[in-house]
């Protein structure tokens, strides 16, 4: 039987706004079988895809990227905001529900040919998703799937994601 | 024989500022043999300490602390920056070369009874050591050790966990 990831992510009601329902997965997250059950959901759906690299953002992208990294016996490459990576990067702005923000990742993260990954604890509006999918081609390189823990499905990710790539989205929780 | 971890973490000299090496550790994490070796070298020094819970600090703490508490088979607990979690928090100030910052914790993520081991890329002023193990200690729970990739032994980390707590020190590398 599947974990019940739900009862272990809290709702918080007008946060961070009036009207705003917040999904707090440190619960979740902080929870040992939450936890593995997470990592091995995501890793496992995509073991037979023949992935090389796990890309994810800054910060809570780590959170459940880099185990699931681990987990797949491959590497991580971070995602970042700029100014955060020492060496020559790339850079991809997306678009925010007030103004733009911009992702980085190093030239020589990724290569080609490598089949890549992307992880997130979260698919909101699904703009950062596209910026490291679009980072990642420019690369050279092959999107093989992406992975979230939760999905806000009533703003549409799925939409903006697949006007981009036509890889798989997977997610473990789905809140309309 | 133990992993070359040195290979692949690049000195970046007069970075940010001259006179300055910047030890760039993300050749390493995007390697998959380098990674699993850090994720695996540090859960199996702590595995016979009985932690129940890794703590990690924003950003690249979570790098590392997300699967060694993974590997371990126990849930991460985030330290972040003010504003970052949505819940009740305790926080602790810590000093910086210039200025001080500040840790975050929730209320609840962390219960007496615990056995925590922090997990964090760098050991270098060892002011966020210092600050996470306060916050766990606040919470009631204990100590159990402190696992860093790195070490920057000239700046004498050591010396200022050591005067907060006795627990054990462990890292990888060593930069003297």
């Amino acid at each position: 039987m599947a974990f019940d990831y739900e009862s272990l992510i809290k709702d918080l009601p007008d946060y961070p706004e009036p009207g705003v329902v917040f999904k707090d997965i440190t619960p979740l997250l902080g929870d040992a079988e939450g936890f593995r059950a997470v990592v091995r959901d995501i890793a496992g759906h995509f073991a037979d895809r023949g992935v090389t690299k796990v890309v994810g953002a800054e910060a809570r992208g780590f959170l459940i990227g880099a185990p699931v990294a681990y987990e797949l016996g491959v590497g991580f490459v971070p995602a970042r905001k700029p100014g955060k990576l020492p060496r020559a990067t790339r850079s991809e702005d997306y678009t925010l529900e007030y103004g733009t923000n911009t992702l980085e990742m190093h030239l020589d993260a990724i290569e080609p040919g490598d089949r890549v990954l992307l992880v997130d604890d979260l698919a909101a509006t699904g703009g950062t998703a596209v910026a490291q999918a679009r980072l990642v081609e420019a690369a050279g390189a092959e999107m093989v799937g992406m992975g979230f823990l939760m999905e806000l499905a009533f703003l549409k990710p799925r939409e903006v994601i697949a006007r981009e790539t036509d890889v798989e989205v997977y997610a473990l929780v789905k809140v309309d």
